[in-house]
């Protein structure tokens, strides 16, 4: 686990991503595949068919769709091509990925309602119990599980329950927690999982992933308010001859096929959590001795990315902060909260604690040299 | 112009994307930078700049906008967010790119009308300067520069002149063409011009092109029809700090970066054509000499991409053939022209006279096999 193949000249990227990858599954871009090439289609097809298998669900209920661009395309083409004309999106939120995903239904002019939390705070589950009681014309329900903007990670398994319960879709939106945080699509009852290349599965940039209910996803036959984000439509494509609707990013996929051997290799979804886990237990230990509080609350926090207050010591400025860190190389991330001013630390990508106390050791250094000690 | 900087293992790619691009292209991509790193910011910049200078224009009033995903999504983020809600499209269609421009529009309800020509014929001038007088409705117009279905180029430069003198705005989607065809888009009246990295700037796939007229896109606020692809707000991003809204191919962007290093190195668009015509006119001539018919009349053919008919003898298969091919080293292309049974042979990427005759050696070898000669 102490092996480093990150490329030495790089800054370690303290990010929610792109993130620090290992240089094999940079390596794997050196390649120029056609994207009809039979090797390249069965990359695609071993990929699809790894994603299912960390679902942890059955690839008879269950498929992978890869579209290309961001991850926020595979919110859009989600919230966009699967629900009906007639439907209405509950979007439960306590974030900025909440707010874009309610952004995306009032640009397709999707009728839709929130459940709006303070970004520190927890959904109340009585209350998405009872709006989903109350307000009979809700078909669809997205949540995001990870939300990056604090850090703060929402219970998605029990807010499946309340919505299998009441018999409505389920979308969430796993972004940043996808292949770090154990998580069974069934149990949890979720008909569209979305996240991306570049997070827990430890790729690069260049396209986002849905993880789909076949059974659900069938019933969205001409739901699509675009072309290019029609999920139905990539997906048949992908199934008809494994091939892409539109020109796949080749090289891409052939590094984030390296980066789910990888992580098979070091053990799974579990070996993943606890490193990233140890990643940031080293942080809060390390930040908190050196007098840095954490945003919210530990009961709350993902071991993903967290948000810490600024230093109220009057020498004290994130941007010098921030540019005095990156001087050393490392690279951390602007505050997202609206309520507090906070910075971000991510403790997601190819490092370790090691890394993780280096980065430390930096900004005790920084601060030092700020003043402020 | 001999060096071969491909990577030895892999087939060489005569498709019309994704291409065989240099080795230190791909080599670029073996860094991992931040998306907000001070160092990506720039190489966007200089990325940005340098693909105005490439269409010829001034930067006062040319703007270059680079978008995740595919060349399709380019055009739809031109098509369904610069049409104001009481416009109308005239889409100009000799191929199957033309009647994917009517699919978008068709999809985003935009009213549209086509004048649809023959695959292998040019657009009538004089039918499309008599709709734009007779159909005041029509606000824009669209077409395609090379055809990739049937390697057809067309007369742009003309349509442009029309289209200006009768004031309406100018969309030319030369995904296949731009970076090897010499182009000024003031010259042309180009409004709105489509390419995508894999094309033939030889980058790698992740991401689209727009080439904006700057006064033209900045009337369009309020028009995007989605989130992902709202051309004006990527635009607005960009300029404001740099960054992307949402999560950039970093990898794929550094890539770029480098093609465009090596366009330059290679003499510029000029040069580049150059190279593809001589391939291009080693291909004519060797598979004349085997025997093989053009598709079009040499005087409609681009030196991007051509299609062949499959020879009339009765021991032809195009599996058999496409698959000796491949097993030899060279991956060529199906057919995509529906009046007749053809394949392509695409002459642009990082390709060499000398790759397109060891490619003709192999065809030659292959009809031999076949036993057609």
């Amino acid at each position: 686990m102490s092996d480093k193949l990150t490329s030495s000249k790089d800054k370690i990227l303290f990010t929610p991503g792109p993130l620090t990858t290992s240089r094999t599954v940079k390596q794997a871009m050196l390649r120029d595949l056609g994207s009809r090439d039979f090797e390249f289609i069965q990359t695609v097809a071993d990929i699809r068919a790894r994603l299912v298998q960390l679902a942890g669900v059955s690839p008879n209920d269950y498929a992978a769709i890869i579209l290309q661009g961001s991850g926020t395309y595979a919110l859009e083409a989600v919230i966009s091509s699967t629900i009906p004309p007639d439907g209405k999106l509950l979007v439960i939120i306590n974030g900025a990925y909440g707010r874009r995903t309610e952004a995306i239904a009032k640009t397709h002019k999707i009728p839709n309602v929130a459940l709006t939390y303070p970004e520190d705070t927890q959904p109340d589950l009585a209350q998405i119990e009872a709006m989903l009681a109350a307000d009979r014309a809700i078909t669809d329900v997205a949540v995001v599980h990870c939300e990056t903007t604090s850090g703060i990670l929402n219970p998605i398994e029990a807010i499946g329950a309340l919505v299998k319960k009441a018999g409505r879709r389920y979308f969430v939106d796993a972004m940043s927690s996808f292949g770090a945080v154990p998580l069974n699509l069934a149990e949890s009852a979720i008909d569209y999982l979305v996240t991306s290349s570049n997070k827990c599965i430890e790729g690069v940039p260049g396209f986002g992933i849905i993880l789909v209910k076949r059974a659900t996803l069938l019933q969205t036959e001409g739901y699509a308010r675009t072309i290019s984000l029609n999920l139905l439509a990539q997906w048949q494509g992908l199934e008809k001859d494994g091939q892409f609707r539109f020109t796949p990013p080749t090289h891409t996929l052939l590094a984030f096929h390296q980066a789910l051997i990888e992580l098979e290799a070091e053990g799974g979804i579990a070996a993943r959590a606890a490193r990233y886990r140890a990643n940031h237990d080293a942080l809060i230990a390390g930040m908190s001795a050196l007098g840095f509080e954490t945003y919210l609350k530990l009961a709350d926090q993902s071991y993903i990315i967290t948000s810490f207050r600024y230093p109220k010591h009057p020498n004290f400025s994130f941007e010098r902060f921030y540019k005095a860190l990156n001087d050393k190389g490392y690279v951390i991330y602007p505050g997202k909260v609206g309520s507090a001013d906070c910075f971000r630390i991510g403790t997601i990508g190819r490092i370790f604690p090691s890394d993780v106390r280096d980065l430390l050791s930096a900004i005790r250094e920084t601060i030092t040299e700020m003043g402020m000690c």
